[in-house]
């Protein structure tokens, strides 16, 4: 790989950011203030490393507001974060990744696979399978009959889709997931489970990216859903028929269940649990191991099991430590009141 | 595949139901109300959808009692959600798979596989293991030396499966799923942990069906054992020496501790956990997030952490967010008090 | 595999215990008491196994003080759980594994690997990959570009280890595990989430084990880092930027949030939720299914969620159930005190 070089300029163009300095500085990355070096832009977004701003060899600085105490150049934005975050991406470098499809790939004659595509060896494509443009399927993909992916989609190691899913594109989906497996559906007959059959499949609009290791399963009929823009952390559960809908974020070992819908830009904290047929409301957002058992309405802040407003969780949960104590007042206070009545007789 | 046809006859007879009017249409498969088209039969169980019944273009019905609003014939059948259970499975087709064994799988000549099994390119299959007949192995399918495989056995991709482990009959297995790791033991040595061996087995019997993405440990000594017609969702963890009873239902990302026993037809909640040893009787249930740390008598219904009984964590978990006001009561009672206690001096 | 066999004198000494009767018999296996036969040594760690004592068919003890009720030789040690441990090692043959490097193997000409590494067929071994002697990889291992892998270390099947990571000597991994997946890092652009591209890697240092199904996130910048015998269970999350130092134990389902510390041998039980950029202090201990939203004190015993100390939350808990009787003697109270301040009017 070459490096990537810009200069201050260009860079602060990308991001509508004012230069204040030597617009001319050449620039080959981004490092945070400690790790950088000559050639370096850093980002100042956190007061915690005030002190790093002296010490460090960042070349120059994307920050909120001019900073006196740094010497270098500086490309103030009104968010230096996402700025950061946009420039991060201009100096990632297209991954690189085997060239072709390998002829140890096994794929079936019947799939078609789009130009620029990478299939590594030891992947697996399906019959009737359909794969887009400019795609990378490492090795121990599993891509099942006539499954449909998009163009720019990225499918890391060990990933399983199942049979007749559709993957949009710009899609990532990382290491060790399963997508389409059959929802968790029984029916008691007698002591015994019988299986409902799992004819549905699951849906993944574009610009999704998925964890590791998560698992999302088909519906019972129709379709899961992950719409655009979703991001979910890793070891993730989503079960059959729920709809997750646009750039909501699901953060680690949470899991959705059955048939329930999650709004538009709502955050799911880690380990949460929704239970079957929920709905949560758009830009809700849900406290980590929180339990929710009833709907949320659109915009709300909640925590705990079952959930509560989140200005209360945070009340009362710094009153559970002192139960033992309130025990002990609720015993006094009766001593006291039967004393008191004793005496009043 | 040719899709599969049935007259309303003959599924009336496969549920013992009660044909009312025309048992000569022909079926050709079973959707939801609003899913369904001609040819389709659909299923009423819940009222939520009784508009529906008006709408739906079904070709006929599975209901527990007559329904005058829908004009098409009538299967009555005294539990419409498990006869269309039934009926859906009449319509699964056998699963399209490789036909017969791929040259491109690795399989140890010392392995034998019984007749009609299907291994599909990339699996694994190690030293005598051995596979009963009509089994099929997807790509990425690991099976490690001397591990037995009953028939009618379905392993999804990715899953592996290590040494010495047995699987009985008609079992399935999702994707990414790991049988038979190492059981977490280690005892202390100083600062150091010193590895227990785990020299034991995971044994699977008949008819169960493990999710995506589980773990199940094998045995330190002796087997780890999931008995007949278990169902479990994604993302379970069963730790080493655990022995679960016949029919018993686990849903997604519980965790069962070392050496637990659980009972027959128990239904253990969504990211319930339940510790080392413990003891659950059978037809418990366990309430989604619950802590199980102490044995639960059988037919007991438990919620919480620490566990419950189930209609007292119903009113438990409504008085939590209260506790502010159980607060400024207590305090206000105190004041209260005081002051009549100064009064009565 | 030609069985091994040690004396009972070898076996002392290597425990440095103490023999009781014959110490030239000879062992071939540790096994439990109720599961012994000729040949086997057994151990007496827990007194409810102490019926078994008479039963047992075991040639020899391992055990704490002299047991009279047991007629064979015994040896005599401190801590007889540890001293087990260290025996039923002496008695684990090497696994034996694919022999050399399998043509069926896909590995990159620029890869190296050191003698006596055995790799099976189905694994992938990227560019510049360096692994060391003795090692061990499966079928379904992905191993990235430029990673490097020390000595004796075993990757089970369909382990994902990502690019330019850096995996230390006499590690294990179990099956379907994660090692450098995406930090889950974006950051909000009105509606949508940017992504904040991950350029850091995993270093996992010597004698680590790692569960089945874990995914340890790479870094932002930087590394994520496990370092010497930390072991963890299966499907623990570790995020992007922790660091958890040496010999600390982590329960499976345990989530460790982005850019945590955890101290020198803490232990961290099952399902635990660690908040990102939380410090855990060495040596504490966090109770299962824990919200540790503020860092912890060295030594410290905390449960709960949020954490208390362990002994508080052990009150705590058994009141929660009580709350509906906390809420009737508080109505009681203010009635009759409501009755007391009238009759005082």
């Amino acid at each position: 790989m070459t490096p990537l070089k810009r200069t201050l300029k260009e860079i602060a163009e990308s991001v509508g950011g004012e230069v204040h300095g030597d617009e001319n500085v050449t620039i080959k990355g981004l490092q945070p203030l400690h790790e950088a070096s000559d050639g370096d832009i850093s980002f100042y977004t956190d007061p915690r490393y005030k002190e790093s701003l002296e010490t460090t060899r960042a070349s120059a600085l994307i920050v909120g507001s001019r900073i006196d105490s740094y010497q270098g150049p500086q490309v103030v934005v009104p968010n230096p974060g996402l700025a950061s975050a946009k420039v991060a991406n201009l100096f990632v470098s297209g991954m690189p990744t085997f060239e072709g499809i390998s002829g140890q790939a096994v794929i079936d004659k019947s799939a078609t696979i789009g130009a620029g595509s990478s299939v590594y060896p030891l992947a697996y494509v399906g019959e009737e399978v359909e794969i887009g443009s400019n795609c990378t399927l490492f090795p121990g993909v599993f891509v099942g009959d006539r499954t449909k992916i998009g163009n720019d989609v990225i499918i890391f190691p060990n990933v399983t889709i199942m049979n007749d899913c559709i993957i949009g594109n710009g899609v990532i989906i990382h290491g060790g997931t399963v997508i389409g497996s059959d929802g968790f559906g029984y029916i008691r007959d007698g002591d015994r489970n019988i299986k409902i059959p799992q004819t549905g499949i699951v849906q993944v609009d574009d610009h999704v990216e998925i964890g590791a290791s998560n698992t999302i399963d088909r519906a019972t009929f129709g379709r899961t859903w992950i719409k655009e823009g979703v991001k979910t952390d890793d070891q993730v559960h989503i079960a059959h028929n729920v709809v997750v809908e646009e750039h909501t974020i699901i953060v680690a070992q949470a899991a959705i269940g059955g048939s329930a819908h999650v709004g538009k830009g709502v955050v799911i904290g880690g380990q949460v649990a929704v239970a079957d047929h929920v709905n949560i409301g758009k830009r809700a957002m849900i406290g980590s191991q929180s339990g929710v058992a009833k709907s949320i309405a659109p915009g709300d802040m909640v925590s705990g099991t079952p959930t509560m407003p989140h200005r209360i969780w945070l009340k009362t949960s710094s009153l559970i430590p002192r139960l033992p104590q309130f025990k002990d007042r609720l015993r006094k206070l009766e001593k006291r009141l039967e004393a008191l009545e004793k005496k009043l007789k």
